[in-house]
């Protein structure tokens, strides 16, 4: 099941073509995107998201986007969707075919069924390995122009590191610096919990704010969780007592393995976070 | 005027819709590129950029491409072009359709008229402005994860550091490391002239290697200079008879300025080194 709809709300079929070959996403990565959780027809941290496609889009000089319209076609994608109880909700906002005499940017939402690899990702976990990123955390201050933490759909790296793991054995990627720091995963956020703490590092070294990681950290909170964003060292996830990547579709997922090295049992931490993430969307 | 052709040498209508949204080129930059210049109907360097391709396709990990498919590709655009004398064109592979259940790459050679842009850096030079690309010179060998020297489409950084440039009031960029060395331009290859001789940094440091750039020392050479692939310095740069950038459409374009100060004039070198490069292509 796939649902397409544009930004104006119409719908269309999801398996024909409507991408022209000289758009400048396709041409040059020169686009951003964001992929939302849906459940039960709600999509999660809608707004954190749309702000983010906004905040990315301005990192790229892309024209500021029309969050309503935005809105619209991920509302379109859900009253339409007649598949699973869950949703993969992509938006993707291009800056639009170089020959479009128009120049009008390319903007849809596409909806599509939970992969099966993340429910297995969900229930047991994954093993992970550090993978240098080749930047400091110094640079994305000084060097805009490198796009750090922008959710652009430039992701080459980001996939390569994945096949990086899996000819490691491995499931997924922490990126590191050259230093030990923690960077993230190529679609995650690295948390830390550590004596009733929740650590995960700012997003100033040049990170994504992880829009999960943000909601995890307010359920958290309210369960007397403390939270603490600051610089993390591969070293410190070897101290704590649970690794977890946070992504939206994914939410926690448990790093039980780490660069080959076995994680302590994060199962009943895992098993307070989730509920407590899980409590920011009941009704 | 623009002509697209498919893998099989069908050709398309280029303003209408070929590509799905669901095409990991599009949603996660997962494919990579070609650029080539034709004049009067013969393409330059065509060999070394279809190796290129193979070669950049491998360190993505992508299907090894047919090259004679891609030749015929790209013959059939040149077949059938009526526009002008020259013919930038494109080829673009990437993984393909995520939702596709054949599982087939997306491949097509597009070609273009020359931007008038183009034409006025040709003749006239560009000014450029030094940013700090975030790598280290010994990353590339290190960290193949990170893609280093494939000419991948994720080019969302190299568009970002444009716009950066012309934010300073300059036309082009050099992409340097934080000691110094030089990696090359977002779109080419950065060569120098010294007392007779043509520098270019290795590819081993993380860079494209240049196919007009090595096109252009293989005709210097036959007239007498000497060439060498060596590592360079900003200082370097400052200290020659010429900075150029090499690029298929661009050819050797002239830097006449470099982070706001004016190099010595290279009109003779430049007029020099274009006629050994025209030389090779002479029938």
């Amino acid at each position: 099941m796939r649902v397409l709809a544009f930004l104006d709300g119409t719908l269309a079929d999801p398996d024909a073509a409507h991408i022209r070959v000289d758009d400048l996403g396709l041409l040059r990565g020169d686009g951003v995107f964001e992929t939302i959780l849906v459940v039960d027809g709600v999509p999660r941290e809608l707004r954190a998201h749309l702000d983010r496609l906004a905040r990315s889009a301005a990192m790229l000089d892309l024209p500021e986007p029309d969050l309503a319209a935005w809105e619209r076609a991920a509302l379109a994608v859900i009253e339409n969707w007649r598949g699973g109880r869950e949703i993969v909700l992509k938006l993707l906002y291009t800056r639009g075919a170089d020959g479009d005499p128009a120049g009008r940017p390319t903007g849809f939402a596409l909806g599509m069924e939970v992969d099966p690899k993340v429910l297995r990702a969900r229930a047991e976990g994954v093993s992970a390995v550090t993978l240098e990123r080749g930047f400091t955390p110094e640079l994305a201050e000084r060097a805009p122009w490198l796009l750090l933490g922008a959710k652009s759909v430039s992701y080459a790296v980001n996939m390569a590191a994945l096949r990086e793991a899996n000819r490691r054995g491995a499931d997924d990627v922490i990126f590191t610096a050259a230093d030990g720091s923690v960077f993230e995963g190529p679609t995650s956020t690295v948390v830390l919990a550590k004596e009733g703490t929740l650590y995960t590092p700012p997003s100033s070294i040049g990170i994504l704010p992880g829009t999960t990681q943000f909601a995890l950290f307010r359920g958290a909170e309210k369960r007397g969780w403390s939270v603490k964003v600051e610089p993390l060292r591969v070293s410190d996830l070897l101290a704590g007592e649970g690794v977890f990547l946070a992504s939206s579709v994914r939410m926690l997922t448990r790093v039980h393995t780490l660069d080959g090295r076995a994680l302590p049992d994060s199962g009943a931490v895992h098993a307070e976070l989730i509920a407590a993430y899980e409590a920011e969307y009941a009704s």
